[in-house]
C-alpha cells in the first residue's frame, strides 16, 4: 500500500506463473513448455539477422528498430492459415495478446452504464480474473461439468442469463486438457452474433479442432494463437491472434496505444522461421501426441484418473493419494509437476506437461516408487 | 467504428511511431537510433545463449520460458547504478515501462471522485497524450518557455494550480534536446513531496544529468531509461525503470496483471553484456558527442538556429526556409529527417538524429545544395 500509487494498484492480484526453478538434471513438467527443441531453422534466421549484410558488424541491425507491423511475420501466418494480412494480429506472447483483447474487445457496459460480464469457465487458465481486475471488467465464471467438460449450452444460457459482453475459454481449456468440437463453437457463435467470443487455442496444435475457418463467417470470432507451446518458442515470446479485420484493428489501436514495437527483430525474424518449417511442427507435434497417449494409459495403469487431454499435459488425480502430496514427494525426485490447490474441486489434481519419452519414463518410475504402499 | 469493440477503443488514437522505409542506401536521421553498431558482447552473448550447453541442439534454450523476474539483468543495472535490485524494474522498451508508469503511479483521483491531471510540457514525447486517452488520465500541458526550456518552477506552480496528480516528462526532453539540471529536478522533488515524478531519462547518456542519485532521498521518482538509444538496441526493446522499492512493486504488480514475461531470452542475454560493456559505451557516446557538436556548428553555419542539444539529435530552424520542404528535399535526395507539423509552434523545426560523421556531412552537403539561391 502506498500513496504514490493508482488507486488500481491497489486491487491487483497478479497471476503467479508455474516456477522456473535453478535445479540440476531437473525434469520440469510444471509449465507446459515444449519437450523438443524448436526447429533448427529458428537458431539459423536468428544468426542471419545477427550477421546481417556484409560488411556488417555482428549484431549491427540490432542498432534499427524493428518494423512497429511485423509485416513479414503477419504475412506468414496469414498465409500459413488463409487468411489476409490485415486479418492477423501479433504480440509479446499470447499474454499480451490476451490482455489487449480484454481492453479492447470484451469491456462492454449497458447503455445506464452497469457492466456487461465477461464469461469464461470457473476452472480455465488463471490469468483471466487477474486481467479482468486489471481493466475494471466483472467476471461470470460458467461451471465446468462433472467431467471438467466445458458445455456449450451452458455458455449460451449465461451469456443470455446475464446479458455478457464477451466470452472466452481456451480450447483445449487448461489446466483439463479437454476440448469443444468446432461444430459446438460454432453453435455458440451463431447463436451469440452480437457478443465477442475469443477463443484461446494455445494448445489447439495437439490434438483439437481449431476454430480458424469459422473467421470468414463470423465477425464475433476472435482465435488467439501462441508459439509457446507447438513451436518450443516459450523462450521467444510470440502470440498472435486472428480474427476478422475489424476485430484486428481495435488490438492495434490498443497496442499502437501501448508499445509500437512489441516485437524485438530476433523475435520477429525467429518466429517466422519456425512457423515456414511445416515438417518439423509435423513431427513434434506427432511425438507429443504418442508420448501423451503412452503416459495416459501407463498412469492409467497405476491407477490415476487421466481426462482425456487433447493438450501436451494429462490432468490427473490417484483416487488413493493426496495430490499435493504426491507433487511434493516427486519434487524431492527432482520432477516438477503443477498443482492448483483452487478451485478446490481440482485440488485432488496434478497438471502434468508431456516430457521427452525418457522424462516421461523417469515420471512413471517415479509415481510406482512413491505409490508403492510402504512397509 | 464497431459494435464489437470496448467503448475505450472508439477513443484511442494511436502514437505514430517514425517510418521506418526500406529505400536502398537511405540515411535515417528520424528516429534517434544510434549510428554505431551496439557492443559486439551483444551478439556474442544471443549467439552462446542459442548454443546453450554443450549436447543442445541449436536454440534448444528458447523451448523453455524465461526468467519472469529478469533477476540477472536486473541485478546487472542495479549494481551498473549503485541500487538494489528490488530498484529495477525491466521491461519490453521503455515504452511498455512508461505505459505501465501511467497506469500504476500517475492515475490519481480527489477524494469525490474527480480527477487530478497529469503534468507535462506542451511540447514533448508524443506518446504521453495517447498513453493518457489509454487509461482515462487527463492530462494538463505546461508550456516551454521562448526558447523551447522546461522551467521547474512553471512546473510546480502548475502542479498547485491544479492539484496534480502526477508530473512526467523526458530529460533531456524531445524533440527539443534541452536537459534539466539535476539540482532542478531536485527542487521539484522537494516542492511536490507527495506527487510521483517521472523522469524519462531516454537521452540522458548524450550529456545530461541523470536523476538517479536523488533516488535514495526521494521516495516520490522513477526514473525512466532505455537500452534503444545510448545502447544501439532499439532492434532489441528493453527499457527499465529506477525508483524506490515502494514504486517498484507498483510496477511490477502491474505488469505481473499484464505479461509474465515480458522480455524474450535473447534480449535478457543481450541486454545484459551491453550493460556490461562500459568501454564500448564510453567511446559510442563521445562519438555521439563530438558529431553533436560538429554539426551544430555547420547547421549553424548554414544559418540554422539550432537548440543547445544533451540528446542524440538536433533540433533546428532555418529563418529563411520552411521545415517541411526542406524534410522533403532531403528526402528526394534519400535523407530522413523529422518533422513535426503539431503543435504549430515547432513547426518550423526539423528533429535530426546524430548520424555517423560520413551521414552527417552527407546531410550537410544536401543542405548546402538545397538551400543554394535558385537560378
Amino acid at each position: 500500500m502506498s500513496r504514490y500509487w493508482s488507486p488500481l494498484v491497489h486491487t491487483l492480484s497478479p497471476y503467479v506463473p508455474g516456477e522456473q526453478p535453478k535445479i540440476a538434471q531437473l525434469i520440469k513438467l510444471n509449465t507446459n513448455e515444449h519437450p523438443w527443441p524448436p526447429s533448427p531453422r529458428v537458431a539459423a534466421a536468428i544468426a542471419a539477422e545477427l550477421a546481417g549484410e556484409a560488411g556488417q558488424a555482428s549484431g549491427e541491425r540490432l542498432r534499427l528498430y524493428p518494423d512497429p507491423t511485423a509485416s513479414a511475420l503477419r504475412a506468414t501466418l496469414a498465409r500459413l492459415h488463409g487468411l489476409d494480412a490485415v486479418q492477423v494480429f501479433v504480440g509479446n506472447g499470447s499474454d499480451e495478446v490476451l490482455a489487449h483483447a480484454f481492453q479492447a474487445l470484451l469491456n462492454h457496459r449497458r447503455a445506464d452504464g452497469t457492466a456487461r460480464p465477461l464469461l469464461f469457465p470457473d476452472i480455465t487458465y488463471s490469468f483471466y480474473p487477474t486481467y479482468c481486475r486489471l481493466y475494471g471488467i466483472t467476471p461470470q465464471t460458467v461451471a465446468l461439468d462433472d467431467r471438467l467438460q466445458l458445455n456449450v449450452d451452458d455458455l449460451i444460457a449465461a451469456a443470455r442469463a446475464h446479458d455478457a459482453g464477451g466470452v472466452i475459454f481456451p480450447n483445449p481449456n487448461a489446466p483439463t486438457g479437454s476440448g469443444v468440437a468446432r461444430a459446438e463453437v460454432e453453435r455458440l457463435l451463431r447463436a451469440l452474433p452480437d457478443t465477442v467470443v475469443v477463443v484461446d487455442e494455445a494448445y489447439v496444435d495437439f490434438g483439437a479442432e481449431s476454430a480458424l475457418p469459422l473467421i470468414a463467417a463470423h465477425p464475433n470470432l476472435l482465435v488467439v494463437h501462441t508459439l509457446s507451446k507447438s513451436r518450443a518458442l516459450a523462450g521467444l515470446r510470440v502470440g498472435c491472434a486472428f480474427g476478422q479485420a475489424e476485430l484486428i484493428e481495435a488490438l492495434v489501436r490498443v497496442k499502437d496505444s501501448f508499445n509500437s514495437y512489441p516485437l524485438d527483430r530476433l523475435a520477429l525474424v525467429g518466429a517466422q522461421a519456425a512457423l515456414e518449417d511445416a515438417d518439423w511442427f509435423e513431427r513434434a507435434c506427432r511425438a507429443v501426441i504418442d508420448s501423451r497417449e503412452k503416459l495416459t494409459a501407463e498412469l492409467a495403469g497405476l491407477g490415476f484418473d487421466v481426462l482425456p487431454s487433447q493438450a501436451n499435459f494429462v490432468f490427473a488425480a490417484h483416487p488413493q493419494h493426496d495430490a499435493a502430496a504426491l507433487a511434493r514427494a516427486l519434487r524431492e525426485r527432482a520432477i516438477i509437476v503443477r498443482h492448483f490447490s483452487r478451485p478446490e474441486r481440482i485440488a485432488d489434481r496434478l497438471r502434468i506437461t508431456i516430457g521427452t519419452p525418457a522424462q516421461c519414463d523417469a515420471l512413471v518410475a517415479a509415481l510406482r516408487e512413491i505409490l508403492r504402499p510402504q512397509g
